[in-house]
């Protein structure tokens, strides 16, 4: 059988290590550094002719020093002839560049995934793709995970009463269900209205979270301004506590502070894209996607085996 | 006819502006910032259907964001119904980076290359290509400008006396042939050779050099060691005086303050790359490639609005 290799570059390699403990292999020897102009230069230090090759990079920011790390690392590793390029993209960063929003916008996400193609790779696992209709925009296999499991395992083992889940917008509503489904509780959905332009946004809850324990869920949190709104007006139409979760701390600008000043008890995220110094605060439960990375990159690699007995 | 339109990303705006006035068009409406958590946002603000486009970015430090800029711009031109598009990479990254000098390294100005073609772009206007192999890189025609001429015009001009063009290397013969042809001077060449492993390099000249005044060319002055330990070798070895010049100041790390130590009497390097604030010394004289990019695209918008007869 083709062995299995895994390599890191430099956006979350502490995740990379734990995937490769739970696979049992050792994390490839490989280190993508800088020369003086700042361009990239990848030291690939041990031979991949062969081998099933899985790369685990989030395109996590800095995103573009990111991205050219990955496609760099995938273009050396087609050129020393690996069997198969496999990449993972827990967090796939230009997710919300997915369509025209407006005339002449570009349509980053597909770009990026033009540009991974480009470079060489054959299969992408990402997770909690913002829209999954980016899957499409791969002519390659994608295999998408779902952070749902991990977050419900958490709120489970918590043993929380009265739950409902709270849905942040209208397009989340199915991920929103996923956890109520598993945590056998209700949904509610916080609908954004503007009365008339230029007028502030008011918040109307649709669904009964009085005295209840809400949890809201959202695939990215970003400057944490939608999030922590929600949370108030949760607070404010009688909710008992307020919990947040997301499988993506994206955690920009004023994030930390918004979240920390704000009525949220605890927001739980995932490893998909590691936290800064300044980014781990008491109210923020880390939870690692190794796990199911992991047996997804076993499963891949179970399954370009047995292809090949029909190649 | 096909209207020409101009467009800068952030890498050299100045330089953009230069080459819309020479052209005699205004710069297009559009600007590439960031969102709050650094992905690039492109606001394309004008109309380009049916327009021959031409997009002015090199790619310089910091390479990737610059190169991403580009990318996403070419994307938006793309689907905002140009019709052509035409990328203008006055210094071209990762150039350096075109063939494997380690086993299992990657070949990123192919790469590159590759990434520009599936974004979109039909054409590439650039100049002094670090291994002119690069434009066999592209499956799309390649203008390929030379400095060679704007360089050599400015020390004619200062009708120097008794010169010696001088290539640091053996990879740079050709281009200093070209200045010497121009300025009607003999060449010497500088032979670095190890005598023994982890023994210091040694300079030899070939060619005359005494009393003469000595014009050190090479495409990219990066760190400037090269360049300046040149310039040291000559003076010892009874060149007057020296002078340098490249057409890319790429200038990282040491340079700056590696020059202005130096013996070089003055260098001359030409806007492909802006230099920033604490790289504007004395010592250095900054040409313009405006012009010939201007003509370049000029000429280019002329053929592509010629063949349109042939369609
Ligand atoms: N990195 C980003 N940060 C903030 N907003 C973004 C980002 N990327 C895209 N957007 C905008 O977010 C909107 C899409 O988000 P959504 O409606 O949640 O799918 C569009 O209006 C985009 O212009
Ligand atoms: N950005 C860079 N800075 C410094 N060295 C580089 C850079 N990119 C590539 N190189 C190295 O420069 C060498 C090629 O330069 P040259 O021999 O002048 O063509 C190779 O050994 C590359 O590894």
């Amino acid at each position: 059988d083709p062995k299995l290799k895994v390599f890191t570059c430099n956006a979350n390699p502490e995740l990379a290590k734990e995937i490769a403990e739970h696979i049992g292999v050792p994390l490839g020897n490989a280190q993508v550094v800088r020369f003086s102009d700042g361009e990239c230069q990848l030291k690939l230090n041990e031979s991949v002719r062969g081998c099933d090759v899985f790369v685990i990079q989030p395109t996590s920011a800095p995103v573009n020093e990111h991205l050219m790390e990955l496609l760099v690392m995938v273009d050396a590793l087609k050129r020393a002839s690996a069997k198969s390029i496999n990449v993972v993209i827990p967090y796939y960063g230009y997710a919300r560049q997915d369509r025209k929003a407006r005339a002449r916008d570009p349509i980053t996400a597909k770009l990026v995934a033009n540009l991974i193609e480009t470079a060489g790779a054959q299969r992408v696992i990402t997770m909690d793709l913002h829209a999954t209709q980016i899957q499409g925009f791969f002519d390659i296999p994608v295999d998408h995970l779902l952070g749902v499991p991990i977050l419900g395992k958490h709120f489970s083992e918590k043993g929380l009463k009265d739950i409902v889940v709270v849905s942040p917008d209208h397009g989340g509503v199915t991920r929103a269900r996923k956890l109520a489904e598993r945590l056998e509780a209700p949904i509610a959905i916080i609908d954004k209205r503007r009365p008339e332009p230029n007028v502030a946004e008011v918040m109307n809850i649709v669904g009964n979270i009085e005295g209840k324990t809400a949890i809201i869920i959202d695939d990215i949190i970003d400057t944490a301004g939608t999030i922590t709104l929600a949370a108030s007006a949760l607070v404010e139409a009688g909710a008992r506590e307020v919990y947040a979760c997301c499988t993506h701390p994206v955690l920009s600008g004023p994030a930390i502070e918004r979240i920390a000043n704000s009525t949220i008890k605890e927001l739980i995220v995932t490893n998909s894209i590691p936290l800064t110094e300044e980014q781990i605060i008491d109210k923020i439960t880390v939870l690692s996607v190794a796990p199911i990375i992991g047996e997804a990159i076993i499963r891949v690699h179970e399954e370009l085996s047995v292809s090949k007995l029909f190649d």
